[in-house]
């Protein structure tokens, strides 16, 4: 209900600007009993980290993870669970023509008229450092809900799909790009080293799937399991669209077309196809649960584009610093995260009201 | 904060079943003073309303409002605001076949799933009746964001696009479609006609634009304008896909050819371009607010489909009853509604922070 | 979180006000498949319906409550349940000396500084009317918690007390004062009468017990128990004071004294005591939960108070009507509901969390 | 919502145990532009610090406050402030016995049976400790709301009331025990002492009043401003009842007493009397806001007590370590943290509906 803060009954509230001392988050109404350290968290902390490859931006950042409360004899007590990062690579120098104006693109000339003052030190809190709090909650979040896998992969960048029939989850985590077509994978390489030297950036796609999710969580309807997907991608740094299923291609098809046929099957009915992204009527049916994420190119770019100063007058920008040239790479770690938040949150809503 | 209820302060509640006695809204928050009787909703639902032309269901409804409570001497009182619309149409008996069979696509075996137990009366709660509720809000919190005007209009039916350089604001209203592009408007007539004839249905896709929204609006991060945007958009029945601004299409585009590039201008900076759909950082830049918005095919067909029966055994279900061939088209009134709730409620969010 | 909502998982909304058409409430969370109609609700509506006896409002008001959603084949759905109660004896023109000066004591003044403007019938959404809506809610979650046996009755009036040890149960419905302690019910009739005929009223103390709440509901440290009870009983209107357990008189005991020592017991601890009120650290003890609540006397009077004109001119007030001498006696249904209410929502969010 | 946030507009979240590495809280939706600097927290903790007179724990713990996020060259940027107090002087021996046994009228026993563990150590999450983060989220309130001046005292201990004829502001921070009459205070002395030595602990009652809030805040009706005031209060710690105004004493008035009668002044009306508390309706007068709230004694006594074993084993225990003979007293502060941070809530939810 407040602005830093995500779900309903497993909740969590995000604080920390890019270039402050730390960054951190706290969960509330996880379970008690659940085993949990720092080491089930930094696995997917290190995913997300920068500088593992040059694909990303070059900012070291170990991201070591605190828990400082909620934890006691390695089980979780029912308390929150505050999980606290420290920044380490701030170079805010990088950063003084920010001040002078805005980056087109970029949330400064939002955060200025809403605020009327922003903390320009790499974006502060509109940084995609924020994301770092999201995996590390995310990470609690997967401990409610063993009984589902969560993976996520770049399905195209700058435009560039993947084949789907070369589709090979083994893939993923074998190139820095997270993306599932070894093909495509080696086709990036050229894409985003070329962007890179050109000062420039790319948009990208995320897929992510959730196996494993029975049917009935969600709700009608304004706690709808898409709603609260779609809402928890859309708050993600540089996300302009998502899709349930086939999102928007669904709108071309008719209905038979559409229609996810169900035949009897051992335990549930066999569906004889998933147009519907695993979610009808705001609730999960037990297929796999299925979003797509379009992450728009980074906005601070080495070109120069024309903007205006916090005064009003006619300058241009060119963004130096250590920025993605495809943020939306470091993405897919994120959209598992929120992926595992929103269900985490949804099981125990469904536990709620059902039993 | 609970399942049928949206907005932070302020904020809506929706109850009613397709097939009850009636359906409403309870509108919260809402500012004292405002000039408020029925005749300032009316014509919103009026444009929703079913049984207007051949193109959508053949239920009679009037669909008129009556405000309970919250309103005083013809101004509103700062208290609930409740809004009531009876069922008048309702034919309980053309849904028999619904209780024996799930409709594939539908949120029939999803909500058995979730509550062991339905409502199968034209979908309970799930119908697209639901959004009656929402419109009469909507009109409403239009009430609070005079200085915005918004606009809603189909883009797309059943994969077949207006022509963007033939659009005319004018036409919209002129068909029974909502369509800006007298030609596309022709086709989607014999299109959507075929559908009907076939048994079939058809999909859509929804723009909306929100011009007058000042800067400053939203906030980072799970508050954000367009976080808001999806998850409203999202919570309409039958909706798969959100997009803001350039949405999936900005996932293709390098940083220079998103930048929306800023000039000087008379109040506030003059934005070369909107791939942003006038929000940055989950906070609005002044341009208009852009949502595109992905409907699914109606799920309710004539078609036979292969499904089962709650009991799990193989079936078929062809879908008698009163439907619309293509859903999305009355989901035009529908996103303006959700669009102004949004910004209604994202206004006085701002106030209460920035004053 | 919204102005008129009060709940996390198990919620309810209430609307209208003492002159309008109607009142009600939504109730959002309900767990699916409770058998519900308006029997059930009915007999809580009766106790707190005015005109029953000569030591309440003379309104005559039916109280009839319609259940517009959420109920399928005498079964909850699982989806909100609109609750729906016609006024049928409003007669404002009982209130027009209202509108020309403030009451003191009553809500009058506090509303037109916030709102600029008010509902001066009957008090609008001040008026005790509005609990009807609680009442009727509260019959709903008396549903959820089959194992809570819920029982509030009047304690003092006027500041004359029941006598504990003549305390017997059966009593208090055979009066219509709610009085376990007969003779105390005897005194009060003439208490009552007095301060009626001398166009004067009573304050009182509600108390209220649940007993058969299991060890474990509540929790640390905004969703207390004891915090969510205090809430909700302050929320009533004309309420000043609410203790937990033995409250104020435990301000005066010493450590050893308000201990609840603990034995063993068949299924769980024996205590021997309940100073706590059956609640330790904000999560219930197993014991009965106790609650008393102070009511203020009724604040529209036929006795003349020095008051001033919303034009801010001195004159004086009797509010004419037909007011409760002491609108604490039919509190005690209200804090029945509430406690049902309260105790509804902490058993869900408990298995949200705990399962 | 969740269970460890207060607050709907300016929101704040607590995390931490009594023997973590640390504590603290997230304040959300605060107003940017405020001058905020660890100097402006710190007195508030240092009143409410512990080891400072022999009146209070021994514990020695510097609770020195950082500001983690949110504040960028002095001034609050509008995004969540973190704020974060290390635990210097845990000793985690000192509670072995706790292990053990359930201390009566501690949250022992409820832990145990919610959560089926807890953090044994200080009490956990249900420490008195925890109210270090309401101070220092409460020091951020107080810039929320420079209109307002907020005070509270100590006005009995153990049974033994203040004068109130005697009552001298100047008085309340001469003494230890936060007493605004001199003579009491000396009392106090010997009855504390007595208490400590005797391994006993002793109950209090604080008073706290906010002079400078304007006519109008609050809502009708499950957001008054007294409700929200009792759930605040009643979430601390001990804390076993509330009072707006007269409180429990109303309850005995008649109608013409308790009527605070009005005569035009200044600005506003001049009230003859102030029953009410400064609330009326749920929405303040423009009088002071008074409120009074009561501690029971400390349940860590020296003195053994029956008891059971988690295992379920008669016992008993006397709670050796450093525990506060009377907690109550660094209530006051804890007291007013929780009505600056009402107050500062329903000022901006004020402004969000009114403007």
């Amino acid at each position: 209900m407040s602005y830093n803060s995500f779900g309903r009954v497993f909740r969590f509230t995000t604080w920390g600007e890019s270039h402050g001392p730390a960054l951190g988050a706290v969960v509330d109404g996880c379970p008690p009993g659940l085993n949990l350290s720092e080491a089930d968290i930094q696995p997917f902390l290190d995913k997300r980290r920068p500088g593992q490859s040059r694909f990303t931006t070059q900012r070291q950042e170990p991201d070591q993870v605190r828990i400082l409360s909620g934890v006691f004899e390695g089980r979780t007590t029912g308390t929150p669970i505050s999980l606290m990062i420290e920044n380490v690579d701030q170079r805010s120098k990088d950063y003084s023509d920010v001040a002078q104006a805005y980056r087109p693109g970029h949330a400064d000339y939002a955060y200025d008229a809403k605020y009327g003052f922003r903390d320009y030190r790499g974006g502060g809190r509109s940084s995609a450092r924020e994301t770092a709090a999201r995996v590390a909650a995310g990470a609690v979040a997967r401990l409610v809900i063993p009984e589902v896998r969560i993976r996520a992969w770049v399905e195209a960048i700058g435009g560039d799909s993947i084949d789907q029939a070369a589709f090979d989850a083994q893939e993923i985590d074998r190139n820095p790009f997270f993306c599932p077509d070894a093909e495509a994978a080696h086709r990036w390489e050229a894409l985003v080293d070329a962007a890179r030297k050109a000062g420039s950036s790319l948009g990208a796609v995320i897929a992510c799937e959730a196996v494993g999710v029975p049917a009935g969580w969600g709700a009608p309807l304004y706690a709808k399991l898409d709603s609260e997907l779609a809402a928890a991608c859309m708050s993600i740094n540089a996300v302009k669209g998502v899709e349930i299923g086939d999102g928007f291609a669904a709108a071309a098809l008719t209905g038979e077309q559409n229609a996810d046929a169900m035949r009897p099957g051992t335990d549930g009915p066999a569906f004889l196809a998933n147009h519907a992204g695993g979610i009808a009527g705001g609730i999960s049916t037990g297929q796999a649960v299925r979003v797509r994420v379009a992450f728009k190119p980074t906005s601070s770019i080495l070109t120069p584009v024309p903007t205006i100063s916090p005064s009003g007058e006619a300058t241009e920008i060119a963004t130096k610093g250590r920025h993605d040239p495809c943020v939306g790479i470091r993405g897919a770690p994120v959209v598992e995260a929120m992926m595992a938040l929103v269900l985490a949150d949804q099981k125990l809503l469904h536990r709620a009201q059902v039993g």
